[in-house]
Parts: C-alpha cells; sequence; structure tokens
C-alpha cells in the first residue's frame, strides 16, 4: 500500500489578527519602529503589511480591553482546495462556518483549534495595490523598500501556547494538510513543542506548551528580514527607541532560526528573524525530534534561554 | 467555470551533472574551493553534495571530452505525482522511457526539453547518511559545515540556454507543473528569457535564449549561502585561488537574486547566490514580465551585464 | 644617523565644505537618503554630521553658483602640534595666514595645495552636544541612531584631483605630516593616484590625476558604515530613492574598501565605504606601489573601473 | 597652562605569549578552528599570525605546565620614542632591563604592571615575508586569506586581571602614554574596570578586578574579523567542532564591540570581536565613565554577563 501524498491545500499563513489595550502605542511601535505600513482601517482596527507582503494585510492590529491574538488566516491553494480543507474540518466535527471575510480577503472558512484559538481559511483575497508613493523601482515586489525601522520583508510565523500540544500535532495535518517539521518530546511522552508548515518553508506555525491553566494564548508573532546583519541592526533600532528585548539575537538550535524578541508597548511578544537559506525542500522530510536533554542545551551557540520565555504570553494572567 | 489547480507534482529541483574535459581541475574546484563533499564515485563520475543537500548528490561531475549538461534531474512529490507527469509527458509525445537509475536515487523517467537538454525525474531517492566525520552539530542539518572555501547551503537553480525560450515557456508548466515567475519579452514578441519554479522558491530553472544555432547548452548552476556577505567572501576566496570571476557581486533586477559567477575550470559558469527572506508564497502569483527596455536599465544598482554573459555557454562552439 | 620620527601633529581629517547649485535638493539627499543630521545654518550653508562624528559638523554643504569642494579641514593633535605644522607649512611658503573659525571650530591656519584645493588647520572645535531627542541609547556614542537612509557612522575620506599628483605626493608630508599608504605610478613613471593617511586609518585623503586642464577639482567624500552589508543596504535605498548609481557596490583592489559611489543631486560625487578591521598599524608602514599593469586588472573581483570614474568631478568642465 | 600633548610613542600592541598545558590541542585550534598560520617554532613555543598581520608574529604559544599570559609586547613608533618610554618607566623605578629580543623581535625593554604582568616595548621587528603558497592575491595585504576557520584578520586586544585596577589607570598612561578611553567606576571609587589605548583603535588593552586574591592573571585575548557576520560564522565553527562557547555573540554596551568568548583547550579565554568603524580620532578623548547602575543594565542588547565572565581567568585557582 502506498502512502497517502502529501497535501498542498493551504498555500502559507496569511494574517494574524493581535489585540492591544494600547492601540496608539502599539500602532507606533509598528509603524514607526518596527517598520510596517498602514494599508487600512476599520473599526478599531488598523490593517499593517510587510514591505513584500503581496496581500492587503499581514497583521490586523485591534483595540481592545485585552491583548493576545484573535485569530490566525491561513490562505488556500485554490478555491478546490478551498473546499477540500473545509470537507476535512467539518468531517473532524470541528467546524463553525463561514464568516464575510474582511477589509483584506473574502470568505473564510473558521474553526477553532483543540486549545481554543481561532483560525480561518480563505482563497479570495486582496492583493495589494500600491499607491504612487509606495510604487517600488523593481517590478516583482510588493511595495517600495522604506528601510524605516526594521523594514521587514515579510509575515513569517507566529507561535501559539497550547494546554496539550500532542493534541495539536495530531489536529494540524488534519485540519491544513501541515507537516510537522520538528518537536520536542519530553522523556514522559509529552510534546513539549511542535512546529508545522503547509509549505517550503521550515515553519509557518509553533505551538508550546502552556502551564498556566489558561488557554487560546499567544506567544509571538515573527517578520522577517533577508540578513542576518539586518537582526542585529533591529537589535540597535529597539535598542535607541527604549524597546524592550526579551532575548537575542543568537540562533535557535530547533530550526536554526536567527532570532530577536521583543515585547510591542501592550505587551504581545513580537520576534524578528532570519532562516539564510534554509528551506524544507524534501517531500518526505523526516520529522526532527529533540529530546529533553538535547533541549537542555540551551540555544545554538549555548545561551540558556530566558525564563519569561516559558511563562510570558498573551494575555497574561491579569487578563485571563 | 474555474481555473486549473496549481500542480504540486514535482517537490523540487534535484540534482544536475555537468561534463568536464578537466575532472581534476574541476574536482578540486568544486571540492577546495566551492565548498562540496564527495559522497560516492562510479566510472566517469564524482557525486558531490553541499553540506544541507538532504540527497545523496546534488552534483554529479563526469569527465567527458566535452563541457556543459548531461542531465538535470527534478524529483517528484510522491509516486501517484510521479506517475501522472509521466503521463503528461508521454501526452505530449515527448517521453523517452524509464532509466534504472543511479548511485543516487531510483528508477527516472527521462524526457527531452524542446532544445534538446536531458532531464529526468524521480521519487525513489537515497538520503545522505553522514558518516561520523561529517555528523553536524544540530541535527536538523543534513551534513556538517566545515566553513571549507565557499561552503554553501544547497542547491538552487540552473540555467539553460535555447534557441526558442518562448517554446520552453510553454513547455515547462505542462510537463513539470511550473509556474513562470518572470520573463523577458522582447518588443517583437519574442520571449529572452524565462524563469520557473515548482515551489516556493522564485525559480530552479531559467532559460536565456541560445544566439548560435546550438542546442542543448548550458549556461550555469546555483548553489545558495545564507547571506549576501558569504557572497562576498565567496569573492575573496575566488580572488585567493585564483579562480576567473565573470561579474559580481551584484544584485540582479531579475528575481533580486544576489549574484556571482565564476567559471570553473573546465569553462562551465557557476552561481554562487542569496535571496535573501524572498519566496512565491502566492498561489496565484502573476507573472512579472519585463519589456525591452527595463532590462536594458542593467542590472538592479546599475551594473551593465557583461558581454559574455550574453555569448558564452558550454560546451563552447569549438565543442559544438 | 636614525630615520626622521614618525609626525603625529594633525590628528585626523575633520570636515569638508562642499558647494552645490541646487541647494535644497542636496540637503534634501544628505537628510533624508544619506542619513545626516542637520546641527546647525549660518548664511548659505548648511552644518551637517553623522551619527558618531563627536565634532559639530563633518560636512558643510553650501548654496553657491557651483559645485565642487570649497575647503577642507583638518583637526590638529594639540595646540602645539598646530603651531608645529603652521610653522612647517610657513616655512614652505604657503601659508595663507588665520581665520577666524567658522560655527563648528574655532581659529584656522589655511593654505593651498599645489592645485589650488584650500585647506585649513585647526585645533579648537565645538563638541556636539545633542539636545534631548538626539541623545543616543550608549553613551560612548556621540548621537542617536537613527537608522533613517544610510546612516553612516562618520566621515571617512575625500579624494581631489590633482594635474600633478606627484607634487602632491611631496607637498602632503610636509604640509600635514601625513604618511603616502599606496600609490599608482605609471610605466611612464608619473603618479596617477596616491592616497595618505596621519592617523591609523588607511588614508584620509587621496589624490587622483585631472587631464582637463582645471586645477582645484573634487572627486568624491566618502563616509562609512559599519558592515559590508550596509553599502548594499545603501544600494537599495538609492534605488529606491532614485539616486544615480556610477559604479559598486564592489572592492577596491587598492586599499581594499568595498566602495558606493552615487552623485548627489548638484552632480558631487559621495560614497559609501567600508574598510572590515583593516588599519595601518605599522609606524613604519611601506607604501604599496601599483603598476599600470596591475591597475589595468580592474577592481579587486574584477569589475571594470567605469569611464566616468576617471572623468568626472566638481565643478564640471561647464563651469570651470 | 597649556594641556601636556598626547604621547604617541607606543604605536600598537605587537604580540601576546600564552602558556597552555595542553600544547598540542591549543596549537589545533589555532591552527585548525581559530585559523591562524604557524611562522615559526622555538623551544617549547610555536609562533602564530592572522593574515593581515605585518610582523611575524602576534601570538606566541608556549607549552608550559599551566595556562596563562607570559608576556605582552607593544611596539614603539621609532627608536626615538622607545627610549622617551623608557626613561619614563625607568624614572617610575619599574624597570626591568633589556631582553636580547624574540624570533619575531629585536632588544626589548621590560617591565611588570601593578599587578606582576611582564611587558615589553621594542621597535625593532621581522616583518612577515610569506612564503610563495602564502602569498597574497592583493599585495596591501600581509598574507593570503584563507579562510580556514575563523580566519581573522588581525590581533585586537587583550584583558588582564588585576587586583587594582585604579593603580592600573594611573600607571597605563605614564607607561605607555595610553589614554583611557572607558571604565567602570563602582559607587564606592573603585575602578571595576578600564579600556587603554595607544592609537586610534578604541582598546588595545583592558584591566577588569580580579577578586581571587591572585596577581598576573589572564583574562582573555581577542583577535577581530572585518564583519558582524564573521563573528556569527564564527560561533557556527565553534559548534560544528565543539568548542565551548562561554557568551555571544552579542554588544557590549561598553566599547560597542560585538563579541564572542570561548575557550581553546587549555582553558585560556578567546575572543572574536568586531568593531565596526568606531574609531577615536579625537585627540582629547573624554573618559567615558560607566557607573555601577549603568553596568547593571547588562551588554547592549540586555544580555546578563555569564557568572564565568567575572570569575574565569588563566591560570585558574587550580595552578594559583
Amino acid at each position: 500500500m502506498e502512502a497517502p501524498e502529501p497535501i498542498y491545500d493551504i498555500a502559507h499563513l496569511g494574517h494574524v489578527e493581535l489585540l492591544t489595550d494600547k492601540p496608539q502605542e502599539s500602532l507606533d511601535f509598528f509603524v514607526k519602529v518596527f517598520g510596517l505600513t498602514e494599508s487600512g482601517r476599520d473599526g478599531d482596527s488598523v490593517y499593517l503589511r510587510a514591505y513584500d507582503d503581496y496581500e492587503f494585510h499581514t497583521l490586523k492590529l485591534t483595540a481592545a480591553g485585552t491583548t493576545g491574538m484573535r485569530h490566525v488566516g491561513y490562505r488556500a491553494a485554490s478555491p478546490q482546495a478551498l473546499w477540500r480543507r473545509v470537507a476535512a474540518i467539518e468531517a473532524m466535527g470541528l467546524g463553525m462556518g463561514w464568516s464575510e471575510g474582511d477589509l483584506g480577503h473574502g470568505a473564510a472558512y473558521q474553526f477553532h483549534d483543540p486549545d481554543g484559538h481561532l483560525f480561518e481559511i480563505y482563497y479570495d483575497t486582496r492583493r495589494y495595490e500600491p499607491p504612487a508613493e509606495e510604487r517600488p523601482a523593481l517590478k516583482n515586489q510588493a511595495q517600495r523598500w522604506h528601510g524605516r525601522g526594521v523594514a521587514t520583508r515579510r509575515l513569517d510565523h507566529l507561535n501559539l501556547l497550547a494546554a496539550d500540544v500532542g493534541a495539536i500535532r495530531d489536529f494540524m495535518p488534519m485540519a491544513l494538510g501541515s507537516r510537522v517539521t520538528e518537536q520536542i518530546v519530553l522523556d514522559t511522552g509529552k510534546v513539549a513543542g511542535c512546529w508545522f508548515t503547509v509549505n517550503n518553508k521550515s515553519y509557518d506555525i509553533a505551538y508550546t506548551g502552556d502551564h498556566t491553566g489558561s488557554s487560546g494564548r499567544f506567544h509571538h508573532v515573527t517578520y522577517v528580514v533577508d540578513q542576518r546583519e539586518h537582526v542585529l541592526q533591529a537589535a540597535d533600532i529597539f535598542l535607541e527607541n527604549g524597546v524592550f528585548i526579551e532575548t537575542g539575537p543568537h540562533k535557535h538550535a530547533i530550526q536554526q532560526t536567527f532570532f530577536l524578541y521583543v515585547y510591542e508597548p501592550a505587551g504581545n511578544r513580537v520576534e524578528i528573524a532570519n532562516a539564510g537559506a534554509r528551506l524544507i525542500l524534501a517531500p518526505d522530510w523526516r520529522t526532527i525530534t529533540w529530546t529533553e536533554a538535547e533541549r537542555g542545551k540551551g540555544q545554538a551557540w549555548g545561551l540558556e534561554t530566558v525564563e519569561s520565555f516559558h511563562s510570558h504570553g498573551t494575555p497574561t494572567a491579569e487578563y485571563g
């Protein structure tokens, strides 16, 4: 009997909606320091994008009485592929139904992951059409590169917290057709962390354990820059702008990502990263499993993981 | 009526077989200067790989009375996907049949592109199993990184010459399910260059015009490094080792690749490149078409394209 | 008999006064694209500085009916050292006398080089005192790093044109105590280029031949960034802002500088460079002499020097 | 009354002699991993150099029953300058007299710093004359760049431990004419760290407090690479070669050095660093004083200093 074929129904991570209880400070951070561009506003939300994101937005920043993530969107590879995923999710009994869409995309099918995070999948999207002052010098780029602040290229991935990461590991391949590229399995057999991808990126979403009894919490969202040196420059930009740097720049052993974590003013963790030329090209990639002992060695070059990286998520306990 | 779905049958470019009439000099170049590792030998061929290529080899270097490329291999996403491609190619009347395979992979189906280059597609492959001294410090990497010479991460793409690039533009999407990400269309309507991808990389093969009346010729093969700074270091390595640098480092306007072109001792052109974090994530990417006038502006930062880049291919006219 | 001791009377290149006949465009370029900060205005002049220049200004941009350089200033190591240089210059019969100083420094002694360029040397200077919004996060830095545009660290060197570079080679060591670190000597014995330093930098001023019959002309002024990658980013900034890139990024064989040359709106050539960790530490450095044949090889990685680099200076012939 | 003139008698740090009780392992590390070149042997010592060090050697590695530093050498700017320094040191009553010199230099005058470290100053030196296979492609470089291992450009600085750093702060300006560029002064008034330079580098020697009651101990020696990215690559080289990384890569707040600290096999700490384009050009640089509170903030981007950085020196307590 042949193995099932890999699933390519979901094309990529599309956008993340973050909540902030300091909307102006958060917006200033994302535009002036992080270097995103505002592409629209609607109600309590501002739509933001990195310069080479091809869609209208990749970050929806919404004023709220709390922090954390309201929803994450993935774009399907085709209308047919979208229907296949909807059918699969409904067969799992987890479907919520269709939303009308948003400023940046058309109808989207919604569902929850086992930890209660809200997901949506959609195909119809709104491409970013740059106004004159945002037209790039090179036509194969979505928008002009301003070099303002960190000036990231595109949305890369997000990391969510879950009480039962093992349940997520079972869920994501069925729901989105994701592959598990790497994972941490403790000596007890418990899955402590899991990294998923739907395409050639080494991951577009990661889950790590939430030990607080809360559910649906957010760990971080990541945008990428082209070079490791740009991550180092980002650190200087954060330093000069008084942004709290939690840890980094350093290299993760897991996924080998060159990372830098900061908190935006409302407390949501944001990462600047670079993966170099690393891609998952093998269609039959074998999941890399890190043991408790291996993970205990710290980051790639020996940095000990800071305690807050294991404990801080949004919303924090005060909100929960 | 809905648009046809994107095809994901071919996972990635697998390997290139290069011919050399200076086998020892070429091998020394690829191992000591370029930094590849030998993984095997068979007859007149040496099998080579970059440190993070997951397969046994990505470059097969074969001693011959000439230069140029003997064949290129692509790996399918699954056995079923391989059969679908075979059926499609046979339906086009271009199939040649199955070869037994090679030191690095199993049975492969062979065919020619319209310019006479030999292609093969396969699914069964041989993963690289590093001997003790080649085991990496991080288990998510295929092989130890030695930092010897240019020390590229992986095979990236190749560029072939064709008398009729327009015919190739029609052929590749049908044969491999490739997408055309960028192209140059002259004022006459003639396609002067075309860039194709089967996955999220912005291209895995490019074709540019051959004006010599020859067919089946080779322009260059490219390996990538993680950072643009590594391309600059490569230039210094080539300088210290007396390797002929044809052009670069500089940034292409097309595809925005940061490039450096050299000739290996037998005259085959080899590129070191870096693409930063640029990927083609849109499943419905719209082909970027460069006009003759746009291409006339030179490279991204204004460098004029050197004449030999348009004229030099292998085998050269003397061999042809 | 012992060799004369090295002279350390002049501490460093202090500032350059550039003329522009497009003052607003030039100022916009230097502030918004090049990333300098305005520290003052006086009459037709705007005083500009890079973020880690410790003095009030390093570039004085003066509106005029022409382009080119009006004067260059060097700072002496001490009041006593200044007097020693004044005595030496007066002994050569080339002294012009004292000026009252400027917004950025005190009394300065003026003289001409043999090609008619105006120099001044001074000791009393005005340190930059950052206003609150310009205070750096790290107190060992002169000013906040904004990351705005190219955002260079400091003034590095300038290049002047001279009809008789050999005469300059004799003059500078006597006038400023400079050392000749590198030079180009043609087969005829004529000096085609000469690089001088007063400190551990590999050069602070260079002269190359002016073949137009003009005198006192300017070739370029250079500011440095910390990393070669920042030179590459500068190229993208210039590309997005429509700035004319003359040549680069590439590496000079002479001095090994990683360079990028552009024209500011009025036509004065400006360079962004990086020298890595290269310094002249030997107190008895032996001048490197490049022959005509060696220079004919082009830049370090083989780039041919563009024709305009040999012919374009400011003011241009139209002004001359 | 005028201020005393700056002293330029000492040109630069020349070499460091390190002791190792694992001579073969240490030598393998310095040549194969660190990338130095052996230029000679004499008795128990091997002479090593970075590719752009102009002198015969900058590191003398000596087999011994212990670790740490045996002596440090500085090169004078001229024979006259050397005599002035000898006179100054003798006037301080600290002179030891002349040694005959070494494989790499001529007669040297020796003395101890107040903590008992052995220093020597010399003028006559032996320039490195590369054999054919070590000749660089560019003649303004001392030796071929191999790109082997970390492949640093040149010796940069060293850091010694002293029980009374304040005494050193008084001593070095008098002995060598050094300037104090930065220092840490605790709330008690005690000097906890002090950085000195004799030229335009921001420091060539640093002293930090030894709290163990030992004297004459060594903290680290530093070689520089041209780019921060090369420091990151060095970390990967150390990772692949099983070298213990103590801390970094990260950016010091003090001096803004981008650092990476490892232990060579015998336990001596070695640093790879990059300073970007930062230089001390001001002849009247004002010492930067960091308070206890400022130092308590950790490194520039917030990394907490690891405990061993304050406690580990060589020889260790076991030897002392």
